[in-house]
This record gives structure tokens, C-alpha cells and sequence, in this order.
């Protein structure tokens, strides 16, 4: 199924200009794309369009669109976070500077319009701007805590944020997209279940960023911890934290993640680690999975083609449970 | 006309969130919209479907996404170019930091989509497409070549530039989708007049931006000395300057935005108000103005409004020789 989306996009995307400065605008644009991303979300899609007895020729478009979304925005994301790493290699605005990295996320973004109009399926145009919509207020959430120095949140705030920011687009949207390219309307009960499986996965993502095994896990360990993010680990640990270590970690909090030293935040992964901040995220995590897993279990429930319906629910357990 | 966009926008635009960073969001994709710029581009595709009679229902939500595209793309455009100010304010990243500001950038490009999908006109998607994706193309040589410092270049390189980023959208869109919005296919002969006419206003913006009035400019006077920019006067002037002037220009022009000292920008523009150059690129505008109104005065002979005909040809004219 990877080889399908990545040929399409591959096809889709221009390659090749007289002119060498719009030659490597296409270089850029292809850059993302060709880093070989685990593309989830576009599988996701496609298993779900076959679950529910759609063909892969109306679901493909729509999984290249969700692909290409995935990789115009990391793209814009990885400037706002100045990460410097994607899949490995340095990220985009790294090798090339903020301006042709920015203008290549935009040149990729109307490619995946381009296929979402082309594709012609029903009530996508309508899925693909709702979910883009909550994915940029849940980025400006998350951007603007970082921006005004905003530690003074509560689980609840966390997990708003992730439901906007990752949970949508990562489950509901490639659900209710692949219910679309299969004809059907969507099942209401996929938000829910979404936006449960949305946040175990990322807060499991998050537990990872801290503790996980740097040649597996594919970016920098505690790169969440320079970028300055918050996360489950860290709201939790702010409640429990003596005045000295909070005091200590909202100072190194404030500076850029440049100025940010190293034995700090040895020191601060070592506070989480011996909190159980990250054992209590894993439990909060472990709970919302498996009510998420049940919700979704209904939904695949009412799914014709029950081989495949069992298939992902083995990869959405998969993921709610990945060490790596 | 420009109360007619500015409120369909107004209405289009989300406004209110009990999530008070959410507000700030909104606040943000509606600040450029609302900073009152000449929507000249919008006002012409509406002139253009009146020309051709077509009604300002089919052609509003048109005008109003070009408006849009403007919009989203001069906020992104002033992060890449770390412009100052934007019509007399400062610039969004300034305002807001460049995380932020470029996520509104990217929130506000999709109500462009939502616009010219509900707008439902036959051919006018393909045609957003297809600006953006030149304007990318474009926006992508200027850059690169400020960003790898190239100054060896011809007026052929800097007009094929110019034709790409600015006279696309500026006048070739306009004129196409205001015919799709008249449901006519759009006059073959739009192409090469527009290309014309866009790359007239650019030289003129050039020259502006050395020898204009502050007060009426709007932007900064040499600002685009100070963002490196390259344009129709520099590439004359560097074809005609000592080795000495040529050596400090290009030295100057390395150095970033905040280092470029005011005498030795002064210097510069005090050569290039002695060279000639100033002349020269004017003599150009005027060349390409005249080639391209008598270009599009055709399309517009075989347009059944003959009284609004006439208002687009003055309203170019202006343009072609404004002096602010």
C-alpha cells in the first residue's frame, strides 16, 4: 500500500524544469515525500475504504491528499518548531534556509487541493478543510503557549490541544475519509473514538520523545524538551515538582532552544524519570486507547469485508502500545 | 466594490472562540484582510465579469478568494523577505513572531479553497492552481536567488521572474477568472497582455521603491535594497558600475537586513539615481504598458459593456503609470 501512495505522488509532483532555480523549488517540493515517512494515516484511509467495501481507485487520491497534507505541514511545522531533524535527515528550513522551505510547503500544499478536487469524492472537499482547519487552531494553541511562556495549564487544556492538533487528522480524518471514498457518510461514533486513540497516540509519542531509543524512535530524544513543548509528562510533573526544580525548570524553559544547556536537561529528564509523571501518562494513555479501541470496535463492526476490519484494529493496538 | 469583498470576507472569516488562543488566532488571519489594502486585483476581476456580463453574485466569492490568496501569501511573502511593515504596519512575524504567523498564513490559505470550491464556477479551481503554483515558482527564483546570492543574472532572468511571482496573479488571473465567472472561456490573448501589463506595475513598483514618497508608498523606501532584492535598475546599474562601486554593492548585499549599514544603502541609491538606470527601467515599464494595454484593450473590444471596458482600461493606465 506504501509503494501505491508513494508512486502516486511520485506521478502527481512535477520533476523536472528547464530553468535550475524552478528545477529545486521541485527538489524541495519532492524532498518530504521521498524521506519515506511510515504514512500511517494514508494506510489508514486505504484500509478503511477497503473495510467498508470501497475501491482502492476512489480511496488512492484521497490517501495521496492525506499524505501530502502530512508533509506540507511538517514542512511548516518543523519551521515553527525549529526541529532539526525529520526522519532522520535535517529538516527542510535545516539544509535550505526558512524562505525556500516555507515557499515549498506552499507549492506542495496546493498539490493536495489538486487531488481532492480531482478525486470527486463526495463531502471530502468539506472532511479535508475541517480537519486542516482544527489542525492549525490546535498548532497556534500549542505555538502560542510556547510563544508567551504559558506553564500554567491543566490536563484538560493539554488535551484539547492534541485533539485539534494530532487526533483528528490522525484517526478521525482517515476514517471518516475512507467511509467517504467507500461512498458511505461517515459514522458519527468516529470522533470519539478518534479523539481517544488521537491523544494515546500522542502522548505515547510524547513518553517516547523521553525515553525512547534514539536509533528506533527516528528524532532527537527530548527534542520535545528544547522545542520547548508541553506535554502530559511534563503538566503532571509540574504539580508534583518541589519550588527549587520548578523554579529551575521554567527558568530553562524561557530561554531558545540554542541557549538551552545540555546538563539541564539531563537534569530535568532525570526529575521526570524518577516522578512517575511518565508512568502516570503511560496509564492516562493505556486508558484512552483501550476506550478508544472499544469505540472504534463498533464502528468496524458494521464493516462488510471483516478481515481487513481486523487488520486495523491489530495496527491501531499496535500503535496505542509502540515502544519504538 | 471594495466594501462588497471586505464584507463577504468579513463574513467568511471565523470570528469568535470561548478558547481565548484560539481567538488569537482568528485575530490574526483577519489583521492583513482588515489592514485595508487597494484590492486591486479583486476590483478587476470584478470589472472584468461586469465587462463581459457576467453577474457580481458568480463573480464576488472569485474576487473575494483572490482576495484571500493575497492575503495569505503577503503574510508568508513578508516572513521569507523579513520585510517591517505591511501597509503602514508592522509586519504579522513582527507582530507575532514567525511561528505564529506563518500558521495563520496557512489557516487563511484554506478559506481560500473553501471560497472558489463553493463558488462552484466551471474552470476557476484549475485556474487557482495554476497562479499559485507559478507565483510558488516564482516567488521561488526570487529567493533563491537572494538566498545563494546571485547577481550574475540578464533582464530576461529577471523578467521571467517577474512574470511568474507578480504578473500572473496580478493581471492574467484576474482577467481569466473574471471571464470563467462570466461563463466564458477565457481569451487566449490574456496571457501575453497580462505577462506585459504585470511586468510594467513591477518595474514601477521597483522605481517606486527607490524614488518614491514615503507618505504615499506605503512600504519602506528601499526596502527591497535592504531585503536584496533584485530588480530591473540593479541589474542595468551593475552592467554599467566601476569595479569599486560593483565590489562594495555586492560586498553590502551579503550581509543580512540588520547589518546593512543606512550610508552605505544611501550611497547606493545615490549611484543609481546618477546612472541612469532609474531612467532606463522606466523606459521599459513604459514599453511593456504600452504593448500590453493595446493587448488588452483588444480582448476587452469583444467585451458587451463597453462603459466598463473603458473604467478597466483607465484604472490600467493608471496603474502603468502611477507615481505613488
Amino acid at each position: 500500500m506504501r509503494n501505491l501512495i508513494a508512486d502516486f505522488i511520485d506521478h502527481l509532483l512535477p520533476r523536472t524544469h528547464a530553468r535550475p532555480e524552478i528545477q529545486h523549488l521541485y527538489d524541495l517540493m519532492r524532498d518530504y515525500p521521498q524521506r519515506g515517512g511510515k504514512m500511517l494515516r494514508s494506510q489508514l484511509l486505504l484500509m478503511v475504504s477497503e473495510a467498508f467495501g470501497g475501491s482502492v481507485s476512489q480511496a488512492l487520491p484521497l490517501a495521496a491528499a492525506l499524505e501530502l497534507f502530512q508533509n506540507w505541514v511538517l514542512i511548516h511545522d518543523d519551521i515553527e518548531d525549529d526541529s532539526e531533524d525529520r526522519r532522520g535527515i535535517p529538516a527542510l528550513h535545516r539544509l535550505h534556509g526558512v524562505p525556500l522551505a516555507l515557499n515549498a510547503g506552499d507549492a506542495l500544499h496546493i498539490y493536495m487541493w489538486q487531488v481532492v478536487h480531482q478525486a470527486g469524492v463526495q463531502g471530502a472537499f468539506e472532511e479535508f478543510l475541517d480537519t486542516i482547519h482544527r489542525t492549525a487552531e490546535g498548532q497556534h494553541v500549542d505555538l502560542s503557549w510556547v510563544t508567551h511562556n504559558t506553564w500554567d495549564l491543566k490536563e484538560a487544556d493539554y488535551l484539547q490541544m492534541v485533539h485539534l492538533k494530532t487526533a483528528h487528522y490522525t484517526v478521525v480524518a482517515p476514517f471518516r475519509l475512507g467511509m467517504l471514498a467507500a461512498g458511505l457518510q461517515p459514522d458519527p461514533e468516529i470522533e470519539a473514538a478518534g479523539l481517544k486513540l488521537g491523544a494515546a497516540f500522542q502522548i505515547r509519542d510524547d513518553v517516547l520523545n523521553l525515553i525512547g531509543d534514539p536509533a528506533d524512535y527516528g528524532k532527537e530524544i527530548a527534542g520535545d524538551l528544547l522545542e520547548g513543548k508541553r506535554t502530559l509528562v511534563l503538566l503532571h510533573w509540574l504539580g508534583l515538582a518541589t519550588p527549587e526544580q520548578k523554579n529551575t525548570f521554567l527558568q530553562v524553559m524561557t530561554l531558545p532552544r540554542e541557549q538551552k544547556k545540555t546538563e539541564d536537561i539531563q537534569q530535568i529528564l532525570g526529575w521526570l524519570q524518577e516522578s512517575g509523571s511518565i508512568q502516570y501518562a503511560q496509564t492516562i494513555a493505556d486508558e484512552e486507547a483501550r476506550a478508544g479501541l472499544a469505540l472504534i470496535r463498533k464502528v468496524l463492526s458494521r464493516a462488510p469485508q471483516q478481515q481487513v476490519a481486523e487488520q486495523i484494529l491489530t495496527l491501531l493496538e499496535q500503535l496505542a502500545t509502540r515502544t519504538s
